[in-house]
């Protein structure tokens, strides 16, 4: 259960409206990578989790630290769209701001929710539950916060570098800081989780039942052998168990496919 | 520029047909972590790199063989339909292996496919593009990577647990290998770009500017304290910056805040 | 069945062309709350309606209506789109007007659709049926229709504050008019419904069976007792069987949830 | 910002797992009208609220009580997970009970998510962020509000009717209960703002320039005149500003519409 | 503007429930070509006509009818599900009839619409507007308009071959009828823009700017030249401009892609 | 199986940036009729292709092309996003080509792509599997097909319009070329599927279980009778089996629709 204080995680407060940078920030809102995707990815992790408590007590730590910064962007782009100008394509031809407005808004900022934040992208697509990633493995899913934190921090940097608005940098400042720890929170916790499962996922599947022939071959599917350079290609994998090996010219060891006939109530060409 | 040859992969060849297990194995055809995405992702990575030579070779090496992969998942798909039966529910309801069979089955792969595999997932929703990462940072991405060869390599063996079929574990033996590779690998890739560039993506953003107080703190907002125990939450942190700490009680930092009124031209609530 | 006749319900020709609020007018065509919405809301409304006769007429009625409004505003943007712009951006930069067309256009007007309407929303993206709701329980799904047309006749009246052009205004003043009747005419549907079945839906719950503790107190889960001041926290419940009560400090009533480890063949992480 | 406790805020205890029943309960997780969606809605209506501070205190205790819904319902579909069957079609046509299980499994719940919650609905559709409605004007959005609670309770009434596990019956007991409070919560403040602005949304638009003479008139669109028969088709209007009235033979007032051909740079059919 | 009379164009009316088959006739009420697709198209394609008016006329025929198509699938749709039994999973899996129904069913035809039907196909997937051709160009769009009755018919008859319920048979009778007269139609239609603009689309283009050189080849890039024995590989081609040739070994004639370095405020990967 | 070459199939290189264009461009990558689309059509046409094998081998060589035309079109795009401007909107407003380029440019492209292309159309909606078509009837899928070709060339022609670029020009010079071939390599391949199967299809269903009354009848459901003037109306049908026949006034031959109430446990409105 949860409760809620009315007072932000950390400054919110644009130093002026701006409503062109309102609709870019809506990116890491409800984007791919917003704060939507994190809150609701951990949470689930958390209300789903089948190990250790100390696992499932971090990621309900974590995933409801996320709910306020959903709650921070949402009104960082309120107050940035405050007083968004409303008038006609004639007019803003005339003025060069007004149309630079009015010409980078998203329409639906004014039309549908009447200068408030929405759940969705900086495209106007809306936030989905395929973003979401939750399998009950949990050094699988913790790869998955890893890249979602650097992903996220890499986008919030460049809108950093896409204002000059003090207000705005400076709660930027401050989600820019929590995924410095949070990638460095996910790095921590894979290192717990590789060394006692092992690094390869799923740690308990029977190697004897894979194709072992090809567990550590790089194929070079590619023209050019410059991938033959990289620390994938050579010296031992990463899991301990054996050498990379670099297969200049793979091969195909399957058949040539051939399928049959389709029955006649499925009406399709006859062979 | 691409090449194709007729032979498969390696062997795509079901001892007989299943067509239950068929809408099944879709998941890691068209799912989210199914080749469709791997393939998808790694070439967008490769065409958009702008980092040096070797990385563009390998990522396009990797992802023309996922081309490979879906040809053999879409082969395997369309012979477990073989011979699906077509009867209606009232003769299904007769005979408990039909009635299994039918049940079970994606109604599309009779009506619209005609006992074909399609780019969608074992609940018929259809791969979409936004399941693609590439942001130009080789580090983040290559975290997408390995996580996208973990959720995969974990969903293709619980589907090797879901049959007895020799033919079908066969082929997923050997995706189940180069899953194993493709961990490796992008273990190895990442290595590479940490040692170099240090682990926080991004790098080149200059520490200074974010809010460095809470870049190391772990923050308690569930409450009970199982989460302490975790390495996430003492120890020094892994960019060798400073050390976690974890806040027992956290605290608000920002503003309570307030909306101006809406123009009268948004027609909203009157304050 | 349906027949067709070739004029407009009401006039839809602009004074002028303007293709960038054809952009935005694309909102009340495609949008949640569109025309395309309302008409089959209120078609399938109809088509599934199991209750009296005069129910069903009403619904068809309405939403043969809206299949004339798709009309009007499908052929209000295909002339608003006319003679759009095609110059490139290199002669835009020079001449503000087109640039500032350019910039707000919707390019899919000039490459998809051949400057017509789109059955998309006014950021392009496309209508889809789950924005429809009709669940077989009709003063559900009049309040339902309640809604869209407050929301619709919301989103009309600021396209109508973004314009000044006096044909477009002219076709949006009868939307507006229809919306005026139509929120009527769903608010009296809703109160002979709720004469004979009482207020809540469904009303043929047998209250007894729901936990009737809880079903009438406000809990106060956001710090901060403004919320006390409002009629939904004291006085008479509006289906008169209690009162309303405010709950100051809401307290947890069920278990901490632990779950059971997976099975093996799921290979989650060990418990 | 948020904080956690452990315990759910009522009990989410099966009597015994039932993977064929979780499928189903999904629906109220993450469909339309599901606790993702109002949990979305209410907190975005608060976060957005320029108006009285009541309204947004109010919105946010809610909106936080949603929450916590979702976590129960997240966590019983858990627990219905537990123990599911993973053996395959052969073996499951020969026990009808696990052949039952298996048939009507959702299959991503087994591959995908290992055994836990999704935030998609029953038929395995994403929650997606078009399903949050938040405009700025409070009084459409209560009654999408009491919409969503409405539908909301009809569809777990349903899910009642379709168990008879004593334990998840008790669990949606008090969901039933909540919605019963929350039908009547938003009947109470809609009924508070149509006193002070009147109850056509919005009501801030000068009813001058919409197109009077259609707005009390009822369109018989479809043959047959049962419709006559209801409130909406006499009397006086809701807005106690006329009356009602049927339009037997409702004839068409604009143009024939007739479009200006392409421009050449368009490639359109020519005329 | 539109009209409708209560009677169905032809009858739908099935000899008994059947909600396992109405699941699967979803297919064409909802899906990729199933009726609301071609009534949206062929209104689209109407109201944007910019050609000769008989252009026009003749799709808003057309596409009125498909109204009354939807309508019919609707109606039946609705009637397969009367009576859907509702037990729950313990008693379905002692009475083999329930359980063939229960499993084979879409939960949301009882939960969401109410034994209704919905504007979904046959794995719930949402009808949505990208299903929609409309491009201003009538040659493309017939082209488009014959494959959709060409992949519509075919689904029906798929659907007649999967039930053996005589009303059910009856209904479909009708549709595969009109869609023999629509591919018709749409094959009469082509032919005659055909012989007056030519068959390439658009005709308009100047071929002179077009690379010429390989406007007439058939590139041979999988193994194996069975290809070669096709029509499409030799002969005169169908535009009558020129003559097909088989290239038996198609080499690269572009560049090498090299990328610039992303700027710094980019944060990518260092060159 | 794939081998990918380096070097492009065609040149792909602008003369100078414009991300403005390039925001355009993504329409005909990722769009409904984008190069993705054909790619994963053909593919899966081949792959499921149960007919002779030279239409198998045929479907392989042009699927595999399309990847080349993907892979060039992702080169062009990320080259014409070199040097995209990161500038405020501050600035912007005082520079007017900064402006336009700003105003105009997809977000995305800076902020998640970092100056990459994507998977996504021109208004940034990503591209899905529900564009593809792969029904296992050749005639069908052939049509498709053409039409895929016909709206493919059309766009890119428009796109040719819309830049006077000679790098861009010169690239699109070759991909309408290419489809001047694909438009009559599906001509000629429908040619020859349609002298031995006929032109209905599918054909193999016995025509005499179809409504034959009305299996060639053109039906007026729009007032006017322009249509009576195509060859649609009048004539032998293209099936060389009927004549048409223009039915002016076409009555309705079904049912008035009465559906049964629903049962207790469905809780809809009594009748
Ligand atoms: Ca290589
Ligand atoms: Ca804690
Ligand atoms: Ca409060
Ligand atoms: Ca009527
Ligand atoms: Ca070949
Ligand atoms: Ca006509």
């Amino acid at each position: 259960m949860f409760y809620h204080v009315k007072e932000l995680q950390y400054n919110a407060k644009p130093t002026q409206p701006d409503p062109v940078y309102a609709k870019k920030l809506q990116e890491v809102l409800g984007g791919q990578f917003g704060e939507i995707s994190v809150m609701i990815q951990y949470l689930f992790q958390g209300w789903n989790c089948r190990a250790e408590g100390k696992y499932r007590d971090m990621l309900l730590d974590i995933g409801t630290e996320e709910i306020a910064h959903v709650e921070m962007l949402a009104t960082m782009i309120a107050q940035l769209l405050d007083g968004a100008p409303a008038h006609d394509q004639e007019q803003a031809a005339k003025d060069p701001v007004i149309e630079a407005v009015l010409g980078g808004m998203n329409p639906q900022h004014a039309i549908v929710s009447g200068l408030g934040a929405q759940p969705n992208d900086s495209m106007g697509y809306p936030w989905n539950a395929r973003y979401t990633i939750s399998s009950g493995n949990l050094l699988a899913d913790f790869r998955a916060n890893l890249n979602a934190e650097s992903q996220g921090r890499l986008q919030v940097v460049r809108l950093y570098e896409a204002t000059t608005d003090p207000g705005v940098r400076d709660m930027l400042s401050f989600l820019i800081a929590r995924d410095t720890m949070h990638q460095n929170q996910w790095m921590a916790a894979i290192e717990e989780l590789e060394q006692t499962q092992g690094v390869i996922v799923p740690s308990t599947f029977n190697q004897e039942y894979e194709k072992q022939e090809v567990s550590y071959s790089f194929m070079n599917y590619s023209q050019g052998e410059e991938s033959s350079q990289g620390r994938w290609a050579k010296g031992p994998s990463f899991d301990g168990q054996s050498n990379f090996e670099y297969i200049q010219n793979p091969k195909a060891m399957g058949q040539k496919p051939e399928l049959n006939p389709a029955p006649p109530y499925i009406h399709g060409t006859p062979p």
